[in-house]
């Protein structure tokens, strides 16, 4: 066997403990072929829409992956030798960049990053050698030539992943047209639905906050002049997304708070936000104040409000000047969820049309606030873990933390919030692997019961978030009755 | 065999690895049978004084558990159709939140509730199924059928669960009657204590801040209209509690400030607060030195100080007026017990007289504070886990986060905080397993020899809090010389 | 066998499953004989430099390890009994205090401080046996009679030991003369080098602040009434650091901030400052500036900058004031690595000429903060866990949490940060071990091949600290290459 031979281990991810291996690879079994169910993420509809080819790799796997191209810039990479930043690289570009990628491989090894690309290198390129210098023109030839077929452009792969659900990410005055055209499509059978995103609407501090609330007003057809006019702007725009197949809205704000202002408070400060005079402390005031609007629209829209707060975006100003935002350098802060969001909760948390998801990248709060909150309010759900810690142990470390309060029932079922779109089926394959890992464990120490652990294990991947997310139930469903 | 048999399985928390499990058996074997010591929980007296029967499965098991009912809640399940806030449910209301239970009872795999109950079920009840809609009616019937036998009653179980000090939490005013008539009672041998539980005298932010005084200072025989004679029947309740056998109080604000005031301005600030005209920074600072007001007193008379801050109480406002406090809706916030236990600790922290342990829900800070608290601080021992983390994943991490600073002789031993009596043996016994796992691991990875490993099972259940606690020593240590 | 035998096993803090076991044992192998490089630590170069021998085994083992006395005292032992505070302790004393450690030994079970006295009592002084109040005697004999020999003074065992760089800590206004006579010394071939560690000079706070700004100014030939003249002194200072070997600076402040003032704000605040008249809130204003000024020096001299903010130290005041500081009663705080640096990276974090290094006793920050900040600048790398948390558990919490975004190409190699010159061996192997063990763990779990473990094996433990802290590339490496 060459020494570049390499596929990754069907036992991956599973404990190492011979007798405990032996019920996750069943747990798993129970779980592997499932559908993928997608309720966030960062695809671009027009992929499947357009359904072009992939360009080359460097472009599929490097160039928009901020995961993989943050560590290769800390190792001394230049962004823009990545192709981020630049238009489409040109043939040569993207073998450089590819070479690059090869050159650093050795360091990403135990990374997620590292698991999910040899995933898709291996289960959908079929290769079966490991990158390195040597090794890095083959593979990269052998992957384009993959991408000029037919069964290698997206509509084919959304396919053979077993994509049922996939969400985009969306500006909330977008058309949706691409939406629209694929629901349209009869050749596509796949659901692929918006996500109501209106974070920078939400800040009237930035300096854009009156073009971005006249844009808001143009596509609702109000007059956004006003506090009344923007918020009914905002609920007309939901509506039209949740006609266009939207289960949820998303929001990512640099703390949680929701604490209510006096309705002409609320007015007034959206005047000074306009004309560009509101002070810092009002910015942040008001816009608590229209995050608790949107819990209030949804409680009586239906949509799901996921939340994602407290990350310091754009951390480092030159780069941001030149490459602009979502490179890599958004780190994240301590966040205080139970005094955040107890305004909402307070004002819409027992409402049954209500509902939210949690996520969080500050792992402090899984044990001491999310599940204290999703195991006593309806409404709340723990979030699966997310970006920085959407990988094996801190995967393990989410569910040890939040399961013995709420068990698996009160969370929201893996997420991928990727915009990698080949990687999802190998992100969705890590989380049940990791959550087989986790409840053989349970088993083996006979802190669950077998048939507990394998009634989960049927569930977790396609029912739960169905229900989380309130999507229909899938006909094809192979859940077992867990009573 | 049925497929509804069910019985926990004997090893069950021990390691997986089976040269480990051989270990912890060992260790396990060593503190199974020692006697129950519980030096802080919330058992009403009256149950050992009255020795009722207990009335049905579900006021056992169901109603006054908020661990339980807080699950069902955030899965749809009425408070009310469990028992809160109602007197005692009839048979068929009680019957029907029987089954509510088992229909939610696959929910709760995996959780520390289940666990004990299913203890209990079996251990103390000897039943040998699982509980599920089709046995709910079997296993309401045999139980109830068990409760009406004598040897049932709450006597009976306090002898057969080896209890041999059981502390109750105990309103400052109460005459502690049940505890005189318990220990005059000759028939009873047990040792049930009090605990001094001041934290509302010490709120002078509540409205009833003046009628709680005026009650105190009845107690007490004092005039509680300044704030020296406030402290003067503080000082008289607490010797009223150690006479009747108390070691220790209770505290429990939103954080562990202690900054001591002039005495001018603390009985100033008295005044307001007695008047309701106190602002809300001024009862929070107030509140902070009558805090350390009780360190001065416990290094006086020698109580134990337990301290167990930052809860968010009463998280809906809605719950709190329909149900009142209690019900699940408390919700851990971090918490700063470097600079909080500070100036207490400079006061009184080296008087060899004085003692406090710290317990947290607010897990960052085992290794970041407690436990470099405790390993240098005579007075300061770490507490057990509490709370939403009195289960077995986090049991685990606070013994890996604080043994590495400080072994096992400056923890509190475990504490059971229940107010369910029928699940003291089941958590007492799981935290043994969890020793028994956390040691032997040590063992098997040779950081630790196993006569140490054996000598501290040996101590941990009985000698350590005993010691802890100031309690006598047990007659009937089985204990090792650790030397 | 007797009793009382005792050896460290040679498998010892590798995984207990017997498969997972036989890979750490592989990678071990590979970093066990490589040589030490300790970058940072408090060893004080006039040991090596006059080669006097060790005293007895309290002054070795007992006195100036704060990690042993503390413990000792939160178990009720007078510091003064250990020698702390005290000159050298007469022979009776000293065995007096051996004494006590032997009784109180027990207590250290599981702890790093009793693996590594054990480990030197075996591998450096050839001891058998555990110890306890029966073996106090005869080992005290033991370690003083080789303590008399020529073999076992200092310079024989920085030999033996392996040692390659052994950087101390030292006052920006030291002469340096001992690490000179070192360096000129033909008989001593290691490379003892100087750590300039400012933070008394950078507290504007501190009442004597003028008089070290003063010494300042004599030592650099500079005139420090002013904040230019202070500037420029420590510039000078740094480069005569740099001219003797120095590779790094070390900061240890309350808080990690770097917010910079203006120059003319800084100037008027320095003269308030040495008036002894500036403000609590703009002494720490200047002092951010000051740490911000030192990065740009950084950026300009090159010497690599490790911080270890967010320490209360000498928590009691009595104890300060009758034995000093380093006593053991510092506490971690929590801290704000993401806000605290930022000022700092966008001024130097992508300058090719700077480095830091972030070190944290407060665990929540290494997958929160650490980590995505050494995963994106270049400039950045993660800390090894650090006093408190330089234990096992600790260390395997730090590569599980932060692995997963930065591999171990960004991490900063082991530091032992010790001034217990017999444990630097102990506490090196120590790491490598729990190295070894993490790395086998994701081997056996099929998230990295064996190879690439293989390579950070040999790279991590002399490759590594050399290539973060700029030292010279070792002649002897034994490293692959890792392409």
């Amino acid at each position: 066997m060459s020494k570049d031979a390499y596929t990754p281990h069907p036992d991956r991810l599973l404990p190492t403990d011979p007798a405990v291996r032996e019920i996750a690879r069943g747990l798993y079994e129970r779980m592997r072929d499932q559908p993928i169910i997608s309720p966030h993420g960062h695809v671009d509809p027009r992929l499947l829409l357009d359904d072009e080819p992939f360009r080359d790799p460097t472009s599929l796997f490097i160039t928009p992956d901020h995961y993989v191209n943050r560590l290769m810039f800390s190792r001394g990479v230049d962004l823009a030798d990545l192709g981020v930043g630049r238009g489409p690289l040109d043939e040569a570009d993207s073998r450089t960049a590819w070479r690059l990628l090869a050159e650093h491989w050795h360091a990403y090894a135990g990374t997620p990053s590292r698991l999910w690309i040899e995933h898709e290198f291996h289960e959908v390129f079929g290769l079966e050698t490991v990158l390195s210098p040597a090794t890095a023109d083959d593979m990269y030839d052998a992957i384009a030539e993959k991408l000029s077929r037919p069964e290698f452009r997206p509509r084919a792969l959304f396919e053979r992943f077993g994509i049922q659900v996939l969400a985009t990410t969306d500006d909330p005055v977008d058309d949706l047209a691409p939406h629209t055209a694929l629901a349209e499509d009869a050749s596509f059978t796949g659901s692929v639905i918006p996500t109501f995103r209106p974070d920078k609407y939400l800040e009237p501090a930035r300096p854009d906050f009156r073009e971005l609330t006249e844009a808001l007003g143009e596509a609702a057809g109000e007059d956004t002049s006003t506090y009344d006019g923007y918020t009914e702007a905002m609920r007309r725009r939901r509506l039209y997304f949740r006609d266009h197949g939207a289960v949820s809205t998303d929001h990512a704000h640099t703390d949680p708070g929701t604490t209510r202002l006096p309705v002409e408070d609320a007015r007034r400060l959206y005047l000074q936000a306009r004309e560009g005079s509101i002070a810092a402390a009002d910015a942040t005031a008001l816009r608590r104040h229209l995050l608790a609007d949107q819990a209030r629209m949804a409680a009586d829209d239906g949509l799901v409000m996921t939340l994602h707060p407290a990350v310091l975006r754009n951390h480092h100003q030159g780069i941001f000047d030149s490459f602009g935002p979502d490179v890599g350098f958004d780190i994240p802060l301590p966040v205080d969820y139970v005094r955040g969001v107890q305004p909402m909760l307070n004002d819409v948390g027992l409402d049954p049309n209500f509902r939210t998801v949690l996520f969080t990248i500050d792992e402090t709060v899984f044990s001491r606030e999310i599940a204290p909150l999703a195991g006593v309010y309806p409404s709340v759900y723990a979030g699966a873990p997310w970006w920085f810690i959407d990988a094996p142990d801190a995967i393990l470390r989410y569910r040890r933390a939040v399961s013995e309060t709420i068990g698996y029932s009160r969370t929201s079922g893996f997420i991928d919030d990727t915009r990698a779109f080949c990687s999802i089926p190998a992100r969705h394959d890590m989380a049940r692997r990791l959550d087989a890992n986790h409840l053989s464990t349970l088993v083996a120490e006979h802190r669950m019961r077998h048939e507990d652990a394998a009634a989960i294990a049927e569930s977790v991947p396609d029912q739960q978030p169905r229900e989380v997310f309130k999507l229909p139930s899938a006909g094809t469903s192979t859940g077992e009755d867990q009573s």
